[in-house]
Parts: structure tokens; sequence; C-alpha cells
């Protein structure tokens, strides 16, 4: 289950970063700088943009950090454009490619926290299926409607990607 | 993976209920009729939130009824309502809770296809990893993202709900 969810996660991402470039597109088409596209939100009280795209990443990069044990690479959150936010994907496909099926063989028995749980603890299997994969798909999804909302010409086969048909 | 994941969807199902709860109540403190929820949208040529929810549920349910082979509830899609569209909700996560385990034995290797791939068909494990999952976490979130651009008092962990801690 890990390894599969991981390599869907990967293609995730790469799909956002599809939607940055039509973004860009947007952008010049409208006449705007696209760099204003990273504090763009849907809500006074919610997370802007940038931190939409950060927390994706984070969330994919985080999960496959704290079920296999192996160093991520930390990023400051100082991305100044959409240029930057592309870079910041870019690093954490590089680092998910680093991850093995074999890497993710003990995942399930992991004991997984964080600092904003207080000491408490979760399984791996449940830190899994009920934070890291809803988190991402929240933050990936928030992200496509901030872009869909100020009319970037992307649609839902841009979010689901290529798909495996047989024959 | 997959029973594991469809008591996710259930759990996220739950969530979504109460969502609906809290704009009922946003729309009667702010004085507007609740029931103008269906109709809001976050871009000119995005599904409404009626059809959101709907997705959402039927994404679930459909999902389940393609992985097992059983017959699911057919749904008319004449939702009036968020108590309507709560009703729906209750209808998939029963239908829900009639899938065993054991239904789920052969689902990576079924055959899915429906109407718009045009006879081209997934395998069960594709199907749920490409397609069902991430349109399901995307209806969701959008769903979501239309309540808080709209001020409901909903927040993260209302979308995540009760998480399994250890200990």
């Amino acid at each position: 289950m890990y390894n599969t969810l991981f390599n869907q996660m990967k293609k995730q991402l790469r799909q956002l970063d599809t939607w940055l470039v039509a973004a860009a597109a947007h952008a010049t088409e409208r006449g705007f700088d696209a760099d204003l596209y990273l504090g763009f939100r849907l809500a006074p009280d919610q997370f802007a943009f940038a931190r939409q795209v950060q927390i994706a990443c984070d969330t994919a990069k985080l999960a496959a950090s704290r079920l296999t044990g192996k160093d991520a690479p930390k990023h400051e959150d100082n991305e100044k454009s959409l240029a930057d936010l592309r870079g910041r994907i870019t690093s954490v496909l590089e680092y998910l490619d680093s991850i093995t099926e074999a890497d993710l063989a003990g995942a399930a028995s992991r004991v997984v926290s964080q600092p904003r749980w207080e000491g408490k603890t979760m399984t791996g299997a449940n830190y899994f299926v009920e934070h890291a994969v809803p988190n991402f798909y929240f933050h990936l999804t928030t992200t496509y409607a901030i872009l869909r909302h100020t009319g970037v010409k992307i649609g839902k086969r841009d979010y689901l990607g290529p798909l495996s048909f047989q024959g």
C-alpha cells in the first residue's frame, strides 16, 4: 500500500507542477504579476497559496521520512515566486524517488509523532491513512481551488493526470 | 489496503456531515437561507456545492460497488436542501457499512470501466489509487473550500476528524 500510494503522491506532485506553469501563463495573458499567486487565498483565515503548496510538499516528504527513517531535505519556507515553488516540488520529488519499497517495509508498525501532538503517537499505518493522505489531498486540492477561483485554465484531467488504462 | 481506505472514506463522510450542520448554523446566524449553499461555487465553470457533495458520495459508493460487484443504492441527484444532502451521505454510509473485508478480497484484479472511458478499462488496483481516492478527496475538499470561502466556522480538525492516537 505504502509504495503504491507514494507513487500516486509523486504523480500528483508532477500534476501540481503543471498547474503552476498554467498559473504563470494565465498571469501573463491577463497582464498581472504571476508571483501574486503566492498570496492568494480563499478565506482571510485560511493559509495562502504558497503555504498550501509548501504543506502539500511537506506532507508527502515528512510521511516518507517518518515511515522510513530516512532524512528528508530541509526547506526554509522562503519561496518568493512560482519558480521557487516549482523548485521545491522538484526537490521533494527527488527525495521521494530515493525511497524504495524496501525502505517502506516496516512502515505500518513505526511509531510516529510530531511536535504539535504533545507527546502522543500514532502507528505508521494510522498516521498514513488518517493524517498524511487526507492532508496531502487537502492542500493539493485547496491549491487547485485557488487557481480555478482565479480563472486559471486547468480542469479535472489536469488534477488526475494520465490514467493507467489497460490494453 | 482497500478495507482500510474505505474505513477512512466513511470517516471523512461522517466529517462532511458535520460540515453541513455547521453550514446550516452559519446561515441561521447570518440570516440567509441555508439551502442557498447548494448553488454556491468557487468558479463559474466549476460544479456547484450540491454536485460536489453528490460526487464525493458517488465516488465512494461506486468504488465500493465496482471493487466488490455488490449493487449500490441509486441516487437521483435531486437534493434540494442541506438536509437532503445529509440523507444522501447517510444512505452511502449504510451501503459502505454493508461491505466487508471479504467482499473486497478480489478488488485489486477486478476489471473496472465506466461509460465515459469509451470501452477502456483499468485494474481495480489502479482505478482505486489513481481515480477513486484522488477524486473522493478532491470533491470533499472542494466542498470544504466553498464552506470556508463563505465563512463557515470549520477548521482542519473538522476535516481530519479524531485521530487514532496510541496509549
